[in-house]
């Protein structure tokens, strides 16, 4: 079976940068380790005033095409991800493909564009359904570019303030990919919740806590469904594993959850044995309130062991770098952790391909979806091409009195006029509205 | 290759109606013919005050999961399309199975759910995601649900207001299908069009004769795009070409241009040349506008013959009946076509197992899909078990006056509190916003 996943990805950061231990803490009265040790953030992008989603989705996906040489003509499938969007009807692929038509010969007009909709997992749903599109060999030899794109705002002074982020993540989908391969085995864990939400309204509702809880459970069935079909899975079979990052501390917790959960009955969990016992088991507890107690007791000592320790340094840690630096992007968080996880591996110079890692996407409402990717011959090249580390050093430093005014400028239900605080070069830009309230757009050379 | 399909269909209409020649158009001071002529509509689908898209696309598809004796288990994917959201994060797939998991034993923890947006053609490609899901060896045996569902309404006054709908469409994707084979080659007409949109209103903007001409624009670039793959289309192979139906009248349009499309350079143009002469060709004429004036004549003579009427009351008028009856349902428009369609040839005792159909789609933003589908062998057996007929007949007759008030409560700008005109039997009713804002449901026996 031909391989079919991941060619090449752009990322594209909001061209502005707030400094939360330096810039937002001190306004807002709060310890700087808050963010920094708490979070594990050290600063958040966003937007310019003429940035948005499509705008950053549409600056990706040029970048993208133009460094892989394709043509319009070589794109069957552009679909967009979001939680951001400005239009009931319309989806944000039209707009991207009406920006991508202005500087490229030949249209997008035998392309199926769609746009999605599921919390921060509907990329990867996007990735999935190109993927089946060229497994089911309806592709015609053509790729498929996916989008993640979002500015993930709240209300100001709601405690996800601190976690917000703007950016864009495009992803060619091919076969014979050059980054990574996607396993046809996937697993999902899925359940009606209601932890995050955003009803009739731009900023999110959110139950803080039960959205962890939902988090854990949810990436729990995930991942039990993903072994029901590929067999169980162990701390060694993986490089790395990827996760939804909104923000780098919720990804500790479940980093540890799911060490506990692949070591069980392996000797991994022997080998700890003398140090810290073995991992309870339900049946020898008098009921769920003793034995949840005794989970927690070993999950801590389990979080101190120099195994975990390794473990966690040499698998987990490396996805978040570039978190850390923008906030949560949403439907493209999971895809920098990936990006993240193949700069370190490239830093390192480490020898990745024929290498795994599981990927662990998640969304709120709630959806968890996890599947195995397999580094391809191509990897170092692309992750040579990527240029997030120049986006990112070259970021606007805002002040505080500067965010305020840009957070006012991407509010829908607030009116003004913010002038630019970057100039833009070579890029697409908001450019107004037109006649029937649709948002416009031009190219800067 | 194994065939993969749609098994089985389930409408579910909105419990009122508005009669447009009867109440509609007095109250307006309009000629009802204007409706029922014009438009090609009779009356309109309206939710009642406790009805809105999940609970139409939850009773459809309840229906649909215990008509075919499903399980949660036997569930592997749901899907819903709409472009009347109400949450810009958390999707209605997510609130369906919420409600089918108060009914159902078991529940859908590991099923993918989704939601896809564009304009009315999200359902299409709801299917297609689900049809490659299979074909792609992903479904472990299991059947995919996609729901269109719409509450079509537009501002009171504005010239659509006389095309509005509501009303669900939950479809079964299987392999070996009872009900139509999906055929693998599929063509897209698709750009960056202004002609409806929806900027952050729940009412659409609308550029009603642009839309008509990107319309036939897009539809005519997707027929091409699947003659590409899947050869010319000829008016003697499909039995029925349901389109997407916005009101019936834009089909008879869309029908006679399809019918040139397809006779040009056949002995069908040949056998009419007598009466009506050859089709203009581009090269026999100096400039475009002398071209296009001589096609418009030629059109008008066309749709004059024998020949193409009889095509037209044969192969596209059945596919409007449900139409005429409930206006446009948006993303469940071209699926109430195919619907009347194979209703139309159960009640006429047509032999259709093996012939095939031609779908056209189209969401306005803009993008057409036209695939070809063969029907089954258990076809009639399945619109047998369809109550559509029943549904219709049963639905509440509005007065002027309770329209007004009906149009209000499902108007998101107004504070209102209607009293229910029906009494829910057996079904899911809209029961409340809880605390974070989210809508809350119940079955009542």
């Amino acid at each position: 079976m031909t391989a079919v996943g991941i060619d090449a990805i752009e990322i594209r950061t909001g061209r502005l940068k707030l400094d939360l231990p330096g810039t937002f803490a001190p306004a807002q009265g709060e310890d700087p380790e808050k963010y920094t040790k708490g979070l594990g953030l050290n600063a958040s992008s966003f937007p310019d005033s003429y940035e948005d989603i499509v705008t950053m989705g549409a600056n990706a996906a040029h970048r993208l095409m133009e460094r892989k040489g394709l043509t319009p003509e070589d794109v069957g499938r552009i679909d967009v991800a979001t939680e951001s969007a400005f239009d009931n009807s319309k989806p944000v692929s039209t707009y991207v493909a009406g920006c991508l038509e202005q500087v490229f010969d030949g249209d997008f007009h035998h392309a199926n564009k769609g746009e999605r909709k599921f919390a921060c997992v509907a990329a990867t749903q996007a990735v999935d359904d190109a993927y089946n599109w060229i497994r089911a060999g309806r592709s015609r030899g053509k790729a498929a570019i996916v989008i993640a794109t979002d500015t993930a705002l709240y209300a100001r002074d709601d405690p996800g303030e601190a976690t917000q982020g703007a950016g864009a993540v495009a992803m060619l989908i091919t076969e014979d990919p050059n980054l990574v391969e996607i396993s046809a085995e996937q697993g999902y864990g899925s359940a009606d919740e209601t932890d995050f939400l955003k009803p009739q309204q731009q900023f999110p509702s959110v139950d803080g806590k039960r959205s962890m809880q939902v988090y854990l459970a949810r990436m729990r069935e995930a991942v039990e469904d993903f072994e029901s079909v590929a067999g169980a899975t162990h701390p060694d079979d993986y490089a790395y594993i990827p996760y939804h990052t909104p923000f780098p501390g919720m990804v500790r917790k479940a980093g540890l959850l799911g060490y506990r959960h692949m070591i069980r009955d392996t000797s991994v969990e022997d080998d700890l044995a003398d140090e810290i016992g073995r991992q309870p088991r339900r049946e020898a507890f008098d009921d769920d309130e003793a034995y949840e107690e005794a989970i927690r007791e070993y999950v801590d000592a389990l979080a101190e062991t120099e195994h975990y320790q390794e473990w966690y340094a040499a698998t987990v840690e490396p996805t978040l770098e570039i978190s850390r630096e923008v906030g949560n992007w949403y439907t493209g968080s999971v895809h920098i952790a990936r990006a993240s996880a193949l700069r370190d591996a490239y830093e390192k110079d480490v020898d990745l391909e024929g290498q795994r890692m599981l990927v662990g996407s998640y969304g709120s409402g709630a959806q968890a979806e996890v599947h195995a990717e397999t580094v391809r011959e191509g990897w170092r090249e692309e992750v040579e091409a990527m240029n997030v580390d120049e986006q990112l050093d070259r970021r606007y430093e805002l002040s505080f009195e500067e965010y305020e005014e840009i957070h006012d400028a991407h509010n829908h239900d607030v009116d003004s006029d913010v002038e630019e605080l970057t100039t833009p070069d070579s890029e697409f830009v908001f450019d107004g509205w037109g006649r029937m309230g649709e948002r416009q757009y031009r190219y800067v050379e």
